[in-house]
């Protein structure tokens, strides 16, 4: 290995703790709460600027965690949208929107924070559009959701659009509880993540599938 | 009217003001992003231990603006719970969930905060439990949520227990961004709150009915 490729490695290495620490803090934390020099200081970063020269603003810091993850989920759900081709059954196009991510969660093992992490930038109005763009340039996740429309009661455009803001926040704030209680070991009403994702495939369903009533 | 009612009017006026200055700002930069000195100055008072004196630690602040709001949508919540009574619709009782909240924000008017204010104090590790403690402390959302439960269809404990957290969820977080859209002047999916309202009525009626699948 030459002096190159050792200065590569170490700055990947740099870079990945730098992520983790930050990923946490934020989880723990929130994101506004904690600085990018706070980040570097509990990555043992010697020099106070480590984490501006790594990444850039904050910004570029949470789009980067957003990113390595989501790479990871798209692979799972890549997976299973080919394997749900042709289907026309809901439950198996939510499970393509649901599972790639608790399997996600279930590989990082616990504690995790991607879940928290992800659920607060989304919240945040300073962050949640670096969430947004990151989903719309999945590609499997626009499979699982055209699937998904495909085979979905014919409803009005405003509640179809409706319902699927709805189901993102369920399934962001539902998984980050989740993780949490793990994290602290408090009560979690299913055992496993498998188990969580059931839960979360069936309620879906419910909730897509609902009829429209008449406004009150 | 003598000095020491003055006193207490100026009190009183002085109070609501803070409340009114800091749930806009939480609302918009984030629970963590504020201190009380930032409240203090953007609130007119020249002391800026004002905060400190009238309301105590940012938690009680946090408290008093939910309690205040909690009030009034409580009011809303027993008359419709009372008109409820004997009901064995699943709509009726989640419409005693849903639009004594919904029907606050239309009073309210745009734009409003505190929705917005409530979804982040929910989603912050160190304000959630002001937010559970003053849901449970209401006793006509446990009224309406005693009625849901006794329509409801059998379902296991857990479940049951899954899918008023995932409600809690959606209706938190679908509200805090239609108050969003609303106070940017975005599009939005419904037309007025009570639209809106009826959209989360259909959602949360499929979501608390589902049929509970096998686990994959």
């Amino acid at each position: 290995m030459n002096a190159t490729n050792r200065r590569t490695d170490r700055t990947r290495v740099t870079r990945h703790i730098i992520m983790a620490t930050a990923e946490r803090l934020y989880a723990e934390r929130g994101l506004t709460a904690v600085s990018n020099r706070q980040i570097g200081e509990a990555a043992g970063q010697g020099n106070n600027t480590a984490v501006s020269y790594h990444f850039g603003t904050k910004t570029d810091l949470i789009r980067a965690i957003t990113r390595e993850h989501g790479d990871r989920v798209e692979n799972h759900r890549a997976s299973m949208v080919a394997a749900a081709a042709g289907s026309a059954d809901v439950r198996t196009w939510i499970a393509c929107i649901v599972r790639p991510f608790t399997e996600h969660l279930n590989e990082l093992g616990t504690p995790s924070w991607f879940a928290r992490f992800t659920a607060q930038a989304n919240t945040d109005p300073a962050f949640r559009e670096i969430i947004a763009a990151e989903s719309l340039s999945s590609r499997a996740l626009v499979q699982a959701m055209d699937g998904l429309n495909a085979c979905l009661p014919a409803l009005p455009l405003e509640v179809r659009v409706e319902r699927g803001d709805m189901a993102a926040h369920l399934l962001l704030h539902a998984v980050a509880e989740r993780e949490r209680a793990l994290a602290e070991g408090a009560f979690t009403p299913r055992a496993t993540w498998n188990d969580a994702a059931s839960g979360l495939v069936d309620a879906l369903a419910g909730l897509w599938t609902a009829p429209v009533g008449r406004t009150a």
